[in-house]
């Protein structure tokens, strides 16, 4: 894992939470993208070398909706960024951790991503995100 | 807001913790350490310009005792790096946020510690670090 990539932040309203983000860090999110595929609404703001993600689901189905319903806002997941998401992928399986998706899947802001369960991870749900622009494949782990 | 300094994680089993999240990330703790005064005892991972902690509690009264028994093991909060902490405790209380200790106090790995109720920041316990090294004053504001 090179860095905190991201935390994700399951909000209700999004409007209010980022005007409440944008008090407590001082400035306004770089981008808004919504990501029709999980049925989120994104908000990201930079913080050092990682970002902050706040996320508000755009309909009942959403995962965020389920996630506000059952434990109220706060924080959904964290993401560490790796060079090479397929080997992680990999090495994870082997060590124990229940991986949510067999294959990497394109996520909000240009990132191949993966999820692993939270009941692997001590109730925290991880996400493993790595740059579309970087090929997908085990040839490059020496690149990690 | 200068990065994200560290990211803590509420753990029943500090031994089985430590061996999941070296599995994860990869390498070991760099350090473990107590804090007494907050009944936790805790093992830090780095990871980037951040870092990961974990925390278990060191008796039933401890605050991550009662995290855990009533949400479960998971994120417990997130801390940000600032320069001069009593400046952002109090450019935040002007902002609305509520805040649950009036002045800066000792927390681990050498920080002076603050925190803000989840309540004002979407259900997220926010903790605000300043190395110890650094004076606790208004005067270097422009340091920030």
């Amino acid at each position: 894992m090179n860095k905190i990539e991201h935390l994700g932040i399951a909000v209700k309203d999004m409007a209010a939470a980022n005007e409440i983000y944008t008090k407590l860090l001082g400035y306004t999110p770089y981008k808004t993208e919504e990501v029709a595929s999980e049925g989120v609404h994104t908000s990201f703001f930079t913080c050092g070398e990682s970002k902050i993600e706040l996320l508000a689901a755009t309909n009942a189905d959403s995962p965020i909706a389920k996630f506000i319903e059952k434990r109220g806002e706060g924080i959904h997941h964290i993401a560490f960024s790796v060079s090479n998401i397929v080997e992680e992928m990999e090495r994870l399986r082997l060590e124990g951790f229940i991986l949510l998706n067999e294959e990497p899947k394109k996520g909000a802001d240009n990132k191949w991503v993966a999820f692993l369960h939270p009941k692997s991870s001590n109730g925290v749900l991880v996400e493993l995100c790595q740059d579309i622009a970087s090929p997908i494949s085990k040839s490059n782990i020496n690149a990690k």
